[in-house]
């Protein structure tokens, strides 16, 4: 049985029909390495952009379920030409789109989730061809309706497809993998060979943005290997797996930043009202996802502190009006030049003083805190924004990132 | 129960964002006018060009499969993009690919041929939207394959829906509607307000070259009126309709000219060979559709005439090499510098003298023919290219064209 892989390719290493052929030259190599691949890719460079142009001549609100119609054809653009490129050297290579492909999903257009996928179906067509060239981002519902799967689609669409299958996943991009911190902040940050589920989970969730969250988290559910490092380059990447399947577990993986936060303290007097849950009921509502919890009682008094992304902040004022117009006694504050700070690590449940290092640096060199959240993997700091670069490097250099 | 239309609309109707609007506008008009619609729409302008373009710099030779799944994407543009003007404007509207509107094909790839439509789904659609959008020229078989209809594929998507669902077809393009001969050759030609089907297919085969013959045989053998038109514009098109329906028959309705013929004529000395069954299998065989056949037996002489398009001229010479080296005894002529012209018209069949008239006006004016065939409703003259000008003109005049 031939050991079978799915790799992905972003928009910009399919930008060209240069890189097309590129790309399929370096797998047809794997294919004479006795390889089966399923190869998913995203639309080639400016497409969908190019796409949305044409939209926009026409509407600024377009129907949702025709534009997902549109933008797949960016897909099938590089998966035809793909196709065409690796059949011309001779390689046995099959395109399939969403539907093709039997990417089954369920939820609202332009943001739908992957339901399932035809695991039988693929695994015949891969005993009929060595290569099968699937269209990332998009799938269909239950009423054969083209439907795409929103932010980090495609690669949500790999690894989804590699669970399917039972294989790993090769996520090709412009970067070479995962580093420890950005290094347009700490220039000597290193790139991790290796990193847990859980750890990437809170790097992407707390900003360091090279994979979606949502992809991960498949990744991890089916405990699919996933890979990241930079396409046709001979740079090691980035492998993240189960935590049971590290070599070496750090005590600090990797330091996170998100500066595009809203610190939020709300204060009310009277803690025999619901207050808290009607709270909660708004943030649903306008789906406000919150992070950084913190409640504290004290007598009749209670604190609720939390975050928010910053991009919520109408939404936000708009369930702070709402709250003050029903309950009296509400005090609130939103700090807008605050940023979060995370240092993230599965060594961190073994190793105690890590919390106790990382305040003692921080403290020691002016940074104070509105606020602390700790996980079993994480703890983060809320702090002022323009102190943030400076308590990454500082972080950095403390846990040897 | 409201009345059922089909639109096509070729890709110059659709060329740009503004032309499409336009054409949602008038669209809009007509549903407001009770009317529910199936609108067939082709890529948008030189959109298939350029996915051509992107083919070349990888194969001259692309898998066909392969070219079928990426040029199916010009007509998903088309639809998605008008599917959300006409919401934008407030039409129940919905577009549909070629696998979503169930046209199911058989045949090769990028010349495949219409097995089936889903009527039933297309009625159900229709009773829950104003106007489906349906991408042309292209279908799907039954692997799930995407496949395309080949040349004039659009217009024969549009008449195999009108017949699924019982409907007219309003095939909308550049210009007006059928004319009794080419304008660019006789100036004062008249547009034609009705033509039958018959009439229809021998102008078109005969190169009048304004709808592809397929498609006129499938609204004949489906009794699909078919309206020829200009695109948004108020003159009046041609009715194509059976000849049964003909408010008026014309014994003359048009005269074509085929410039790209070539004429041949073959002499056999020994009749008692299967000289002629030979050719016949070598004609197939290349499948050069050859036209105009005449076979004269004269004691143990036999010749043959027959006319073949141009673009078959290498195959002609291998299948003339082949019998020269099967057959003794063997001349032929190819003649290159040769045209047909055809005079066409229902009436004929009731009517004596036409072809009398036809060759008394030739003869006249020093106009001679290598070769005459006659069908129930046209007669055609193989004649010297650079007079047959001259022979259409004298032949429009004649016949009051």
């Amino acid at each position: 049985m031939k050991q079978v892989s799915v790799l992905k390719f972003g928009g910009s290493s399919v930008g060209t029909i240069e890189k097309i052929k590129d790309i399929s030259i370096y797998l047809k190599r794997r294919v004479e390495n006795k390889e089966k691949l399923i190869v998913v890719v995203s639309a080639m460079g400016k497409t969908t952009d190019d796409l949305l142009k044409q939209v926009e001549k026409i509407t600024d609100n377009p129907d949702v379920r025709e534009l997902d119609t549109l933008l797949a054809i960016g897909e099938q653009n590089t998966i035809s030409l793909m196709a065409i490129s690796l059949n011309d050297m001779g390689v046995r290579a099959r395109s399939l789109t969403g539907i093709q492909a039997g990417i089954r999903t369920f939820g609202q257009h332009t943001k739908s989730r992957i339901a399932d996928i035809d695991a039988d179906f693929l695994n015949d067509q891969l005993d009929e061809f060595d290569i099968l060239v699937v269209a990332g981002f998009q799938g269909y519902n239950e009423n054969l309706e083209i439907t795409t799967l929103g932010r980090g689609g495609s690669d949500t669409s790999a690894v989804a497809l590699a669970a399917a299958i039972g294989a790993p996943c090769e996520i090709y991009t412009d970067v070479t993998g995962v580093f420890g911190t950005d290094p347009r902040i700490y220039k000597a940050a290193r790139q991790l060979s290796q990193v847990s589920y859980e750890e990437m989970l809170e790097l992407s969730a707390l900003g360091a943005g090279v994979l979606e969250t949502r992809c991960v988290e498949i990744a991890k559910n089916y405990n699919v290997p996933l890979y990241l490092g930079k396409t046709l380059s001979d740079t090691k990447g980035t492998w993240i797996m189960a935590n049971t399947d590290l070599l070496e577990k750090k005590v600090v993986t990797g330091v996170a930043l998100d500066r595009d936060i809203l610190h939020v303290t709300l204060a009310c007097s009277d803690i025999g009202t619901n207050f808290v849950e009607e709270l909660f009921n708004q943030l649903d509502r306008f789906s406000v996802n919150i992070d950084m919890i913190s409640q504290i009682v004290s007598g009749d008094d209670m604190n609720v502190s939390f975050t928010c992304k910053d991009t919520d902040r109408n939404f936000l004022n708009q369930i702070l009006d709402s709250l003050n117009d029903k309950f009296s006694g509400i005090k609130y504050s939103v700090r807008t030049d605050c940023a979060k700070v995370s240092i993230v690590g599965s060594g961190m449940r073994d190793v105690s003083g890590v919390a106790a290092r990382a305040f003692r640096i921080l403290c020691s060199n002016g940074i104070n805190f509105y606020q602390v959240t700790t996980s079993e993997i994480s703890i983060s700091y809320a702090i002022d924004k323009d102190l943030s670069e400076k308590a990454v490097i500082l972080l950095c250099k403390e846990f040897n990132i």
